[in-house]
């Protein structure tokens, strides 16, 4: 799954002293990935692609299981189409990398390196659909975009990064809209269920939304330092871009129509979302369900002696164990407690060691990467062994989520007044009634650098007043400092 | 795995009368795949690219088990890096795609977007190789390449295409090259055992091979036509890019070596490959093994008392086939032989038929598509269905390798003379003795259009005399001409 070589044993900064070096060294240290050549690009390292191949197997079954299919759409997109729908050319023009020649040659017209794929796969849509029964179109694809981003940090923002996006094309707009919501949906069981990362599902405000989106919903993330990180949207498109491609279609009664579309998206930033929810001190931690190695199995023999009684039982865990995915650590240049740290810095769930005394009593020991030191650590029989390890891993991924759901809550405030909103924002999250205002969402932002995250799709019953104009508010948004 | 729009029923051309507007007219029709408003470029369809993703988890798997892990490295790769290795600066400039503008500013180093990867990964692998322990290096990449081409034509010469790469690092020549011939052989039996392509591994000449490499291997397929495909090729680079990136390493003596590299790739034009290895005038053929529809069900019922008898069954066969990759074609605006035709078009290996007599029977009607007409229709009981499928399925792969190798063979020639050899490269391959030289071989392709194909890896005892100057040889080639 990995390479199986000694990583450096520095230290990383701790959380508390330097959040952002924290975060930096780990990806670096853990070999998640790299630093690019290129300015703003990455490399990602075979364990960060093996967690993105987990992510994307989790996603790409729950889409196939509705109805979606895969293809693959052209990297370049004619500048002429983005400019076809207002908005969207608006939001995405400054972040454009143009190839501007081909073969030695300079082109007629300019190809943009596609940041999103709207307006190429909107074109091919309008060729495709011609009645009602062409709908629905539930297409996704798995590929890279480009985004010429100035503030660069690994995964969470880089130039060019790894996504699927879905776009699909409906005859009416409740279809679409149950779409997109089944989608956020699908999004939000996925981070919580396999990444352990409990996110709020919710609606984007009007400033947030997507450039081209009738409305935009989104998964919001709590990270390790309280900051908000946006890690999954889902757009109603309602017929913006079928008007702007001419996707039109016959009803059954042989009249022309728009069509209604959507389009949604979670990339590699998921992976940051994964280091920052559940990464401490010692290095990642990563969820059993998605972590590219779920076992070690560290080897403790200090003679050939001992090695000889030791290696057949790790032979035989191999075996017991194959239905998950393990490694075995066999290397003799380092220490079994260098290993220790290795693999604790790269957050596999669980370890196993096997020594003398294990043999032994036919027991091993077993220590669990979310519990460090002592607590985590016990011993098991060999009998009925892989439902045993099947049995831990359940309850560290469920313990995983329960930690960094109180987490999240216990930095979710509900502020009296704008004051208190001001303050609980340095260090949370405020769930408030909002009026709804571009000039209340302007106002804190200016104070605070708070955002709107989302209006949550849980609503109290009734209403309140807005936190920043004492205005009658019908929903309550989250605001917080994000990524 | 496909939607069941109604396709066009019209006819395309026979293979005998415009074999190359047969094989456009049949990507469309069977919607592989689509021309994308940018010159050269295609869309992949969602049933090329269930293609795709079979053949992608067949090789994926084989690289795994033999020790490959999977990265992904930047799209964009400064100019000056492809500069640094001479021959490949040399044989890849004249197909770039250059960006020069980011985010609105001309950029100072204009970027290239990746013809391949030898040189980026190359510049990583020196920041990560220090020492011996570090390697090998087993990196491969599923990703997007773009060669600005003039004449393209789709899956096997377009803009932007798909594909993996392998780059591996390794300390001695003799392992780079094992690696080297180990990915041939992995591809040669890839493309014999899954997708029943009877390709050639061989070696290239040096006019043939890659920019950049000491020497190049290929798979060599026959397509219908009897042109040669080259569908898969594995370089050894010696010590080109790892003296151009400085990928060194200190030994076990502690001296500092350059490091031995390879790279390697099959694309998305080995679907070129089974398309035109195994169609017929009816449309596709598609290998069960990699097929994304292995079985279509036909429900035949002409009433609703008929349907009522007829869909319980369909149903119990879904069931009982799970196992496979099935469908139900229950349309009700079409009719059972315009359903045939659309699946003969798509070329699923199977067709179940179920009617109102069949029920009565027990039993089910099948029908093979490598079998057209009366012969590859029987009759299955309802008892142990599951493997009398496989069984099918499994005769079905094992009669399209053989009828794909009878045919390759049929049209391979010894040629004893050098007017003999002109006139059997017009339509079929040449197997001859070859001096090596520059001079026979562009007299070759200068007199019949035909180029060296490859030296095969199984060569006759012996030697014998080059078939155009008659001067001692002690290799033979295949000559054809090609894609």
């Amino acid at each position: 799954m990995t390479d199986q070589k000694p990583i450096s044993q520095e230290k990383i900064p701790s959380r508390g002293e330097n959040y952002s070096e924290w975060y930096n060294q780990l990806i670096l240290k853990s070999e998640l990935a790299d630093y690019a050549p290129v300015r703003g690009c990455m490399v990602v390292r075979p364990y960060g692609w093996a967690l993105w191949e987990n992510i994307q197997q989790a996603l790409d079954r729950r889409f196939k299981a509705t109805g979606h299919v895969n293809a693959a759409f052209p990297l370049f997109i004619p500048l002429s189409f983005l400019e076809k729908e207002k908005e969207h050319v608006k939001g995405f023009s400054p972040e454009l990398a143009v190839v501007t020649i081909g073969g030695g040659e300079k082109l007629e017209e300019p190809l943009v390196v596609r940041p999103t794929s709207e307006t190429i796969i909107g074109y091919m849509y309008s060729k495709w659909v011609k009645s009602y029964r062409d709908l629905p179109i539930l297409i996704n694809q798995w590929c890279n975009v480009v985004r010429w981003e100035m503030r660069t940090r690994m995964f969470l923002r880089t130039l060019e990064f790894y996504w699927q996006e879905g776009h699909t094309a409906h005859s009416t707009s409740a279809e679409a809209m149950e779409e997109t919501r089944r989608i956020l949906d699908i999004y939000t069981r996925f981070a919580t269920d396999e990444a352990a990362v409990p996110v709020i599902p919710g609606r984007k405000s009007e400033t947030e939304k997507f450039a081209g989106a009738v409305s935009s919903f989104t998964i919001e993330g709590m990270m390790g330092d309280t900051k908000a990180l946006q890690s999954g949207t889902s757009h109603f498109l309602g017929q913006n871009f079928a008007k702007a491609f001419n996707i039109q279609f016959l009803n059954e009664s042989n009249q022309l129509q728009n069509a209604w579309t959507t389009s949604w998206g979670l990339s590699t930033r998921f992976i940051g979302a994964i280091i920052m929810t559940h990464g401490d001190d010692q290095g990642l931690v990563m969820p059993p369900r998605l972590a590219p190695i779920q076992i070690v199995i560290v080897p403790i023999a200090r003679s050939d002696e001992e090695k000889a009684r030791v290696m057949p039982v790790v032979e035989q865990l191999r075996q017991a164990l194959a239905e998950f995915r393990l490694k075995v650590d066999d290397r003799t240049e380092v220490t079994p407690g260098f290993k220790f740290n290795d693999w604790e810095m790269r957050g596999v769930p669980l370890r196993i060691e096997v020594g003398p005394k294990d043999v032994e009593k036919n027991v091993i020991t077993v220590a669990r990467r979310d519990m460090p030191g002592k607590a985590g650590k016990s011993t098991l029989g060999m009998d009925q062994l892989a439902p045993q390890i099947a049995g831990l891993l359940n309850e560290i991924q469920a313990n995983m989520l329960a930690k960094a759901t109180t987490f999240r809550d216990a930095h979710i405030h509900d502020p009296r007044s704008y004051d208190e909103f001001k303050q609980v924002v340095e260090n949370g999250w405020a769930l408030s009634w909002w009026c709804g205002s571009l000039e209340c969402e302007a106002k804190i932002k200016e104070d605070t650098r708070a955002t709107t995250r989302c209006l949550p799709l849980e609503q109290p019953a009734g209403a309140g007043h807005c936190i920043v104009c004492n205005q009658p508010a019908h929903e309550k948004a989250y605001f917080a400092k994000a990524y």
